[in-house]
């Protein structure tokens, strides 16, 4: 672990994962439509929302995909981490009161160019709202030892 | 266009582009720790991040990519569209304070599948700060007027 207790790559190996929760609640829409200046009618007007195939307003699919952004930055690899890459597939819908499950789990570890790829999924119960994988940049225990020697 | 100032994708050819702009302030990246649950101390703490090879804090990179669902949502295609996919490439920091122009160009547009992808860069000043590619599902006028017959 690296000073901040975020994980070095050498504590990585392929199979380790971590996971945060968090209901998505009316508020944190209304706050991701101010920061992202999203301000789209399926996100904020419940009459026309409910005209549409979603049946309903939805959350930003951005807002889901943050949580993501936590898990990496806050469990595995947590503080320090650099974050290169991320692809995600909005797969289904998130409503407001549903709690998303973010979860990451290591595929690869490639320690000679510090990069650690992870696949990357939102749930909601059962049903897989967002997939897609991370390519990040940890700490290295070894870097940080050669560099204070 | 759709009753809702969207673009249908009879509309939409390649080339066609669209952007948004933003600063980033403490208070975007303040609401988006809370919204996101990163609490990242790269984001939050001055002093450590000063430490680090950002040299300060700096905004969270999905707050920045979210600035891409807008202009997506809200510009081009605009109202009626449902996000598919995205990828991002994280490629520099954007510190509090600085300007963000979002950019939507599109690449390709597939009538038969209903589908458009777009190439989505999000700039400072001259810099490229995040790059990708997003796949949408616009509204078609076509199947508007056979549903209503």
């Amino acid at each position: 672990m690296n000073p901040q207790n975020g994980y070095d790559i050498e504590d990585m190996a392929a199979g380790m994962s971590a996971e945060i929760a968090k209901t998505i609640t009316e508020a944190d829409i209304v706050l991701f439509a101010g920061v992202s200046s999203d301000v789209n009618a399926i996100h904020m007007d419940d009459e026309y929302a409910r005209t549409t195939m979603f049946g309903g307003r939805i959350a930003h699919g951005m807002l889901t995909a943050s949580l993501l952004s936590s898990v990496l930055g806050n469990r595995l690899p947590g503080p320090g981490v650099v974050y290169m890459s991320q692809s995600l597939r909005f797969r289904a819908p998130v409503r407001p009161g549903d709690t998303v499950h973010a979860r990451v789990t290591i595929k690869e570890v490639n320690v000679g160019k510090c990069r650690v790829v992870l696949d990357t999924v939102c749930t909601v119960g059962d049903k897989v709202v967002i997939d897609g994988e991370a390519v990040v940049m940890p700490t290295s225990r070894e870097k940080r030892e050669a560099a204070s020697k």
